[in-house]
């Protein structure tokens, strides 16, 4: 039996897209500490198999986190993420638009906890991330019900 | 038989440490987008389960990728992050010093990959992520030989 205050069903998707600039690459690799010169230095870079600067993965993973956090959820909801099992496969680079799909495979209406499937794709349709992730409802604590 | 120039063995560990500050939740949601009020807005998170703003779980998965990347790999090696499965176990707070460690559980020298365990833990030793991820260790390309 749903809960009828858990506002997704099986099936449903959502999306969330963003464009990669140097900026971004530049504050990830801050807030991260994560300053691999493959990252920030373009004339290293260009000696790489990729051969020009690639952004980190976990950015690409971060488009997934806004189109769970901003995109699935009700307008009464937040969501806390729990888990996520993910392959990288394939590179970004700066300019590149990158857009998360996530799709409820799963929901457990008692503990409010949904599956998702969640790919990442850039503005050729080429993967570039494929996993899963579960992620807690949480209603909000001054919603009206 | 090991390929000589993959610098890494099964149980070797590196760690990296990171305080997470206002600024650094305030980066990471204008780069992923994910906006969430509880990440952002002190008045609405203070309503919900936790009491106060929590970071982006992602941030706490970057802080891995910051351990994978800096302190992983031997001074002739990029680290091109391949997978990574992660539950998340608490939250975290503006403040809090999140210490990544990653422990290496397996090496495959032929395909260069290396399996990790991640482990995060905040300034009091409680977990925040726990998982396994795999790295690919990628030969510098202008590295001397």
């Amino acid at each position: 039996m749903a809960d009828p205050s858990l506002s997704v069903q099986v099936g449903q998707t959502a999306t969330f897209s963003k464009t990669v600039t140097d900026q971004d690459i530049r504050d990830f690799a801050r807030v991260s500490g994560d300053t691999q010169p493959i990252h920030l230095d373009e004339s290293y870079a260009g000696q790489t198999r990729f051969g020009q600067r690639v952004a980190h993965g976990v950015l690409t993973l971060s488009v997934v986190s806004a189109a769970l956090g901003t995109k699935l959820p009700g307008p009464n909801e937040d969501v806390i993420y729990l888990s996520q099992n993910l392959r990288f496969t394939r590179p970004v680079y700066v300019g590149d638009t990158i857009t998360a799909t996530v799709e409820v495979t799963a929901v457990n209406p008692d503990r409010r906890q949904v599956t998702v499937s969640t790919t990442c794709v850039n503005q050729r349709g080429e993967g570039l991330l494929t996993g899963e992730a579960v992620v807690l409802l949480d209603p909000h604590p001054f919603a009206s019900s």
